[in-house]
């Protein structure tokens, strides 16, 4: 089995740099930019190239990690070879690959990628969708090669997971950013919430978020929220963060 | 050592239950709720009283785990015995003691604790803060039987850690809801995006949440932006939070 890449990002980092380790030949690396091409070719014993008219066309898989409309126009310059055609997008339908193959599909693992930080694909959703249910099923086999938790979901439902993966993931992550920057005025390292930080992503292992919610927006401790207000005082992004939110959570829990 | 606890809500539920395993006598439990007291006492062996005047008077340790109001209400009509007086909580000075005793401090671990979920106490940090280096010293020990993470912070230090753990944890597991909202909608698990809650938190063990953040908002990729919004179009309130933490993350690193 032969694969190229398109695009060098993230996600086509890691997940190359999977497959290459399972044994699947990841033969060539194309990207616009040649930095990134050639560091992630020499990653996985790849070539690389910048030209579209050098990507080699006898390829069992392209795999595009390409956002939106770097895809589009891709695609729209690129006579597609007749192999397999997966982006690896959560908001991207299928439907971008129709006027172009009719081999296609989606590949997407759900999980946020960071260059310098090594991974466990093994527990890593891989959402799956297909162009026939021969290829739905070669993409399930090869899904499961990386992980056992693969997903068959529509684009529809894909786009709302990708929703929910900017608010448990990126959002989530600005919120301990946030904490960062009130732990650094008061002079305490961050250190100090680590463990408050895994305890609260531990819990919504076990328990509904909606359940392990604590803190003063919940039970409307009007005294905290004052004290918490002042302190932000001349913070005034941080402030209204923190009244959105402490007014969603508390209306939110005195509905139920 | 004998303790008495003032209080029996979730703090007062899991210290309680950890100074009695490692043998320290909570002897008494106060609390308005007599159902709540009486649970708490049953679980560590303790009485419990709804009765102020039945409060033993020869502990060495008065833990109290009130809010602010219930604590002034309590301390103004409580005659203080000469013993150590401690309160748990993040936003309450010290000096809500002075006025009733020479012999005070505070006693707060930076946890989330919920009734049904047991926790290691052995990384959670203990935040101590005392009227004397006497007492200081004798809480340090304490917090050790506890913990290997005790942290000296002065009341303001204190407050800003606690708004930075309603970031950490509150907001951030409003955000873990807001994503099972989504899913739910979508007819997809929560199940899915666990691995991704692990990992976001994960992420930031080892690298500075700045340096952690990815997503549409940070590299402003107005076309998932604008898919995403089109999604929330009939859920106001995700809505208005997408945007403001999307403009503000955006804002943050343009600024870098």
């Amino acid at each position: 089995m032969k694969v190229v890449f398109i695009g060098s990002g993230n996600v086509a980092t890691h997940l190359a740099q999977k497959f290459q380790s399972i044994g699947i030949n990841v033969s060539q690396i194309y990207s616009r930019t040649s930095t990134n091409a050639e560091a992630l070719a020499k990653l996985v014993g790849a070539t690389f190239t910048t030209e579209m008219s050098e990507i080699e066309t006898d390829a069992d898989y392209y795999f595009y990690a390409l956002n939106d409309n770097s895809l589009k126009r891709f695609l729209s310059k690129f006579d597609l070879p007749n192999a397999i055609h997966l982006h690896t997008a959560g908001s991207i339908s299928i439907r971008i690959f129709e006027k172009y193959s009719t081999k296609y599909g989606v590949f997407y693992p759900l999980q946020t990628f960071s260059k310098n930080k090594e991974i466990d694909f093994s527990t890593i959703p891989i959402c799956i969708e297909a162009s026939s249910s021969e290829i739905q099923l070669k993409l399930e086999e090869l899904a499961k090669l990386l992980t056992k938790n693969v997903y068959l979901t529509n684009s529809e439902q894909r786009k709302k997971i990708h929703l929910a993966a900017v608010f448990a993931c990126n959002f989530t992550n600005y919120m301990y950013d946030m904490a960062s920057v009130i732990l650094e005025d008061a002079g305490v390292s961050f250190e100090i919430i680590k463990p408050l930080i895994k305890e609260t992503a531990d819990k919504v292992m076990t328990l509904p978020p909606f359940n392990a919610q604590t803190g003063p927006a919940v039970r409307y401790d009007e005294n905290t929220i004052d004290k918490h207000l002042e302190l932000l005082k001349s913070q005034s992004e941080l402030k209204k963060i923190y009244k959105l939110l402490t007014t969603d959570i508390n209306k939110r829990h005195q509905k139920k």
